[in-house]
This record gives C-alpha cells, sequence and structure tokens, in this order.
C-alpha cells in the first residue's frame, strides 16, 4: 500500500485501539512504543501481589497486530516531535509522517517532592509491578532474620498513599495475600506485627464515586485489614518511615505512591501549551491546535467535557482512539474533523477477590455482586482468549486453595546491554 | 521438636530432595537459599526461548515445605563454613548446625577467559533466562531500525557455545522460535540474514550420548536450521564477534555459554581439597573427609563412581540427597554411614518441540518418539501439579499454534534495595 503514513506515539489502550481501527483504512500505520509489548494495566496491582505472572497481563505487540496487515511496530522512545518537517524524534531515529497520533500515556507524579520520588514504589508499567512484589516478599524473609521487634514491624508495614481505584486495589490484594497465603508460608509469623496501610488525604477513598459506594469500599478495605486513614497528608518519606503534615511519624519499610499522575514527559517536550497535570491542551476534535494533523489521544489528552476535563480512564481512550481513527479516514478523503464526544460507561475498583463496587449509570453494586461485574468486565477485556484462559485457570486455582502461586523474588532478567535501572 | 538440627544449604534438587526426605525423622531441618524458590533447570532454555515464565518453571520453596511440620526456610547467601564451630555463615548471619548438607550446586565456567565471561550469557539461573530471552527479543527489534545489512547480520546471529544438553536444547528452541513464531512477527525479515550457530569443540555433539544418537540429535538440529560446527574451538568473544582457534572470525552479536560449568563458590571457600570442577572431595559416604556431619550432594559434591566423577545431572542430585536423609537418620539412632552407589536411570536431550534422544540401559530412542518420552518424563517430575495444568496449556496451544506467547522485553523488575546486577 502507498497510503499516507499514520504514525501513532504509544501502544496502550489509546493507540492500539487507533491503529485496530485504521484496519481497512487506505493508509499505513505505523505503531512506535518503547516496550514491545501491550499492558493490561488494570491488572498490574495483581502482578505486585504476586497473583499473576507479567505474561499473564502483556502480550507482545506484533502479536496483536499480526492480522493488520498495514500495521506495523517499531520499538523505540519517543522523545519529541517536530511539527513543521512532520517527524517523530526517537532515540533510535526519526519517522517522518502524515498524520501523528500521541499516546503515551501518564506516569507517576510526585509533585516535586524529590523524597517521595527516590523512596517510594510506583505502580505504573510492568517493572513497578515486578519489584513491588520482589520488595514485598523480600520484606519478608528479611524480617525471618530480625530479633528487634520494632526493627521487625517496620518491615512488614506496607503503605500505600493514594486511595483511588489503584491504591485501594493495591492495599486490599495486598492485605488478601499477607492474611490468605503468607501466614501460611512463614507459620511463626505474629500476624500483629504485620501492617497493611492505606493514606489518603481526602476524607474518603474513592472520591470519583457516589458517597455509599465509597463508605462500602472502606467497609470493605477494613474487614480485609487494612488500616485505612483518612486526611492524611504525606509530608515526606525516609527509608523506613512517613513523615505526615500533622508531625506524625509512621514507621514503614515499603511506600507505594498512587496518589498523583501526570502526563508523559513527551507533553512537556512538545512546546504547546499544557493543562493540569501537564497534558496537551487539544480541541474539542483531539487535534493539537494550530497542527492539524497531529491528534492526541489517552492520558497525554488534555480533553474537556464541558468544563472538566476527561479522566485518565481507559474507556476515555480507547473512545479516543477510536474517534482519531475515524477522523484520519475522513481527512484521507478531504473530509474534515469533527468532535469527540465522551460516552461514560460507568467506572469499577475491586477490593480483593470477592468485593468490588461498581457505578453504570443509575446502578450501583458492591461487595460480591460487584466483584462479579468487576470479573466479567476484566476477563472479557483481557486482550487474548489464551490470557483469559490462563488467568482463569489461575484465579480458579487462587480461589479454591486461597494460594498465590507466583511468590517468585527474581532479581534481574534485564537485557545485558542496557544500563541497569536504578531507583527513580 | 528438639532434635538435633540439620542444616540443608540450598534448595535445588540435591538439597530439596534431601530436606523432604527427612520429613518423618526425629531432626529439625532449616533450609537455606539465596532465591526463595526452587527451580526446575531442565526447563530453563524455554525461558530462555520465550515459551515458558518464570513462575512456570519455579516454585517458591515455602509453597513446597508448607506441608512438612519439621522443615522451615531461610532465604540467604551462604559464603562459607566454619567446622569445628559447626556453624553455616551467611551473608544474613549465622546458623548452627549439627548435621551439615552442602548443595549449593554449579555455576559457568569460563576457564578463566575474561571475554568469556564479559561478553556471554550464562544459562544456569532464572535471571539468566530471563537475559537472554530479552536480548534475542531486542535484536530483532534493533535489526528493523538497520539499514547497514552486515550490521544487521550480527545483530540477528545467535551463537550458542557448547553441544552438551543445554547447548543442543538452547540453540533447537532458538532455531524454532525463529522459524516459526518471529517469522510471522517480522513479516519483512529476510530469513537469510537470521543464523543460530552451534559450536562445539569436541568432534561430536552430545558427547555423553551413544554414537548413533548423538549424530541424530546433529541430524535434527540441522533440519531445524541449527548450522553445526563441531572442532570449533572458540578463544574469545568481543561485542559483535566470535573468534576461534583456528583463527576463523565470526559476526555474532549474542553468544550463549554453556560449554563449562563448575561448583559453586562454596567448595573453594571451605578450605578443604578439591576435585575436578572444583567440586568437593568426599567420601564413598558422601561425608568431607574427616567431617563426619558435614556432606556434599549434588553438583557441589565431587563423588566417584568406579575411577569416574558422577555427572552434575538431577539423578544424581536426587539420589545423593535420599542417601544422606537416610544416612542422618542413621546416625541419630547411633548408627554408622553407608557407601553412596548411584544407579543410572538414562540420560536424554531434547531438540525442539518434536524430536529427541534418549538413553535407557539398552533402550535407545530418537526423534518424535525420543520426544514423546522426554515429554512424560519431564511432565512427571515437574513438582507441583498446578505447574504441570499451565505447562500442558501452553505447549499445547504453542503445538497447535505454532506461537511463542510470552515475547516480552522485561527490562527490570529488581528489588530496589539490591544493587541492579551487572554483567557477570
Amino acid at each position: 500500500m502507498t497510503g499516507p503514513r499514520v504514525v501513532i506515539a504509544g501502544a496502550g489502550f489509546g493507540g492500539l485501539t487507533c491503529a485496530r481501527a485504521l484496519k481497512h483504512s487506505p493508509v499505513d500505520v505505523l505503531l512506535v512504543d518503547r516496550n514491545n509489548y501491550h499492558l493490561f494495566t488494570p491488572l498490574l496491582y495483581q502482578v505486585a501481589s504476586a497473583l499473576l505472572d507479567p505474561g499473564e497481563i502483556a502480550r507482545p505487540v506484533r502479536e496483536l497486530i499480526r492480522p493488520l496487515s498495514n500495521i506495523d511496530f517499531r520499538q523505540a522512545e519517543v522523545t519529541g516531535v517536530d511539527m513543521d518537517l512532520r517527524l517523530l524524534a526517537t532515540d533510535r531515529g526519526t519517522i517522518p509522517y502524515d498524520y501523528l497520533v500521541l499516546a503515551t500515556g501518564a506516569q507517576s507524579d510526585y509533585f516535586g517532592n524529590p523524597s517521595l520520588a527516590a523512596r517510594t514504589f510506583g505502580l505504573k508499567d510492568l517493572n513497578d509491578g515486578l519489584a513491588v512484589r520482589n520488595r514485598i516478599l523480600s520484606q519478608f524473609e528479611a524480617a525471618q532474620w530480625t530479633t528487634d521487634a520494632s526493627r521487625r514491624r517496620a518491615l512488614l508495614t506496607f503503605a500505600v498513599i493514594g486511595g483511588g481505584p489503584t491504591g485501594v486495589e493495591m492495599a486490599g490484594a495486598l492485605s488478601e495475600l499477607i492474611h490468605l497465603v503468607l501466614r501460611k508460608d512463614y507459620p511463626n509469623l505474629d500476624l500483629s506485627e504485620v501492617r497493611v496501610l492505606l493514606l489518603e488525604a481526602a476524607p474518603h477513598v474513592l472520591g470519583t464515586f457516589d458517597a455509599p459506594l465509597r463508605e462500602a469500599a472502606r467497609r470493605s478495605l477494613v474487614k480485609k485489614g487494612v488500616e485505612v486513614t483518612l486526611g492524611a497528608m504525606v509530608e515526606s518519606v525516609t527509608e523506613n518511615s512517613i513523615h505526615l503534615a500533622s508531625g506524625q511519624e509512621i514507621a514503614a519499610g515499603t511506600v507505594i505512591w498512587t496518589a498523583g499522575v501526570r502526563a508523559s514527559e513527551l507533553g512537556a517536550a512538545l512546546g504547546v501549551p499544557l493543562v493540569r497535570q501537564k497534558r496537551v491542551r487539544v480541541d474539542a476534535t483531539l487535534q493539537v491546535p494550530g497542527h492539524p494533523v497531529v491528534f492526541v489521544v489517552g492520558d497525554l489528552a488534555g480533553a474537556s467535557a464541558g468544563d472538566a476535563l476527561l479522566p485518565m480512564l481507559i474507556p476515555v481512550a480507547m473512545q479516543e482512539g477510536r474517534h482519531v481513527a475515524a477522523t484520519i479516514r475522513e481527512m484521507v478523503r478531504t473530509g474534515g474533523a469533527s468532535e469527540f464526544r465522551y460516552k461514560d460507561p460507568g467506572i469499577m475498583a475491586t477490593i480483593g477477590r470477592n468485593s468490588a463496587v461498581a457505578e453504570f449509570g443509575v446502578v450501583r453494586l458492591s461487595g460480591f455482586l460487584g466483584w462479579m461485574m468487576w470479573l466479567a468486565v476484566h476477563l472479557v477485556n483481557v486482550i487474548s482468549f489464551r490470557s483469559r484462559v490462563l488467568v482463569l485457570v489461575n484465579w480458579a486455582w487462587d480461589y479454591v486453595f486461597y494460594n498465590r502461586p507466583i511468590r517468585l523474588i527474581v532479581r534481574a532478567g534485564g537485557d545485558r546491554s542496557v544500563a541497569a535501572r536504578t531507583a527513580p
């Protein structure tokens, strides 16, 4: 084919959906991502809590695009865009484009606080998930060697900062891992020495949900053994403690940060106006103002619905990706761009293995019913059938035996040609 | 229980078998390993060739010993032994023992050649397997960016040094990965630019097998697209080439070393006489001479059968582990140690997904029949039932769809408190 070239930066939900929606269009699509895989991010906390292996929540991009004859892939880190020359810059070379879709997503935001950046674990990519898993299991092993009770208590305190869906899911899964599985692995463990904390600055968890669901989620967390502290503003984190703005100090050897997210570095590198969370200001058509062949979708896009920015959610990214694909198809046929309108399918968050909250239009579900809904939606969305089979086998096993099979501390596995990653 | 304390260093096949065989004995067993998992090493090459995920060939030690009430585990790196004070030294503290079983296994041996140590990948532990997988996939991605044909050819040349079972299995699996899977992932790939080499210094592969099986294995490798070079002595390896003693130079961006193995560092740290491959000289009873409560089993043990050292094989390690457990049981009852006799169950090696060679007593199998035998033996031996289900699902899938599902390049995942591993 020799159609116009559409370059898509990012193979997450926004970029991949856009690429797939262009499969029957008279264009050549090139998908670029720093990783060679698409990550099913909603289950990342399950890698972090040792329930799933990376291969179960990530799929090679090349496998996903294999049936699509007009789509190719290159692995590279996207570093910038020359909008005049229509070139995408990467760490491996430049790529010319006729249409460009930027979908490089989001990263942790530490609000300029260096102790948070240096001392906490993120939960944004596969490496984060594996690092958290290794840390949790290593802390339990290290605690076996400690005779000092207060030191052991710090080793066995795990704090999750941020009571949004990611924080709630992580804290719930971690508490279950400890109470259902690690308790059996460490028969001498004194469970009263183990703490899972969830710290949230607002007066409630899951602020985007209805008040009754927020309260249901909090109760469910407490029932699972999570100590939920609301109104807790974290000021700094040291190697073994958390300092709150109230002056309180909490001994904790492991701190997971889910309280701040901002757009990927690419946004600021573009030299165009940004909105909140360093997201790129876009027209209602998702075009960068003044650059009609450059589109932004997903977490990187600062698209609005009325007065508010659209949230950083997978359904937003997917709908935006589909809309941009349709727009490009129109433009190739010399048509124009149309406005994007988000159709809200509802929101969900899960708390461990049998409880969730879900909000679909006027429907409100919590507890086990919410969890059944959560399970159904996620199983349908896990991208390949094979993954679905494996995830089901694992979950069924876990459900029947209360077991977390993947409790492996795997230290390296990096490409030796790549400088080993240091703490962010 | 307050029985004598048996400390076992190493949770591989030797150490774990010994621990399990002591389950009904009036002793307290403490198993120590630097990793928190037991690794099913015969399938490590399948992690390296992107067919299996780590969770499928490794099991947490604590899960494996959970049903055994007199066995506990500590994660630590064993650094030495004070045989007078009866203390095992580790990086986390010392452990007193009444009986000690050393089973820390083997590592790659580069025969003092620094270019081999610095420039080749090993295939001994889980990190090695993941590093090889990442490297292979990264080379294919990098090749997509290269317009220089000779550079691309070097990027796409993968050399395995050593024609023993590990090298043969790795080369066969790698060639299949390329011809059956990556060929589809890279539709523009020129397969004539991709090479898989197997270099062996001896005049044949699989030197420990019967001559007809050696030849069957070589033919099977060639049929699968592996270039087998016999009589090839490797002198040095640079970033992009291999230099042979003959003066020949081979452009190769990835070199995997399986040609040398020696006992783990612990052997030399003991200060007792060693035999070939730095293995510890032991009595016929597997005791360290002059130290009747210290036993050595598995690859670390230099046990003999007649004039020859026993090979570094799993059945040897398991039989030795069982024998030492029986001896300790006898000694606790004030009995004495008895001689170890190895019962050879036969040897096997597989070449890709449908061919293997197997030698059991007078039975010689090759090709598909050999492979069926290999599959049966390994499935029975994969330690847990759950693993067996998952491995079967993966294999069935792979067999039907000629697919390698786990083609993920995952860079890090290390515990951030642990300094990232540099190249060995």
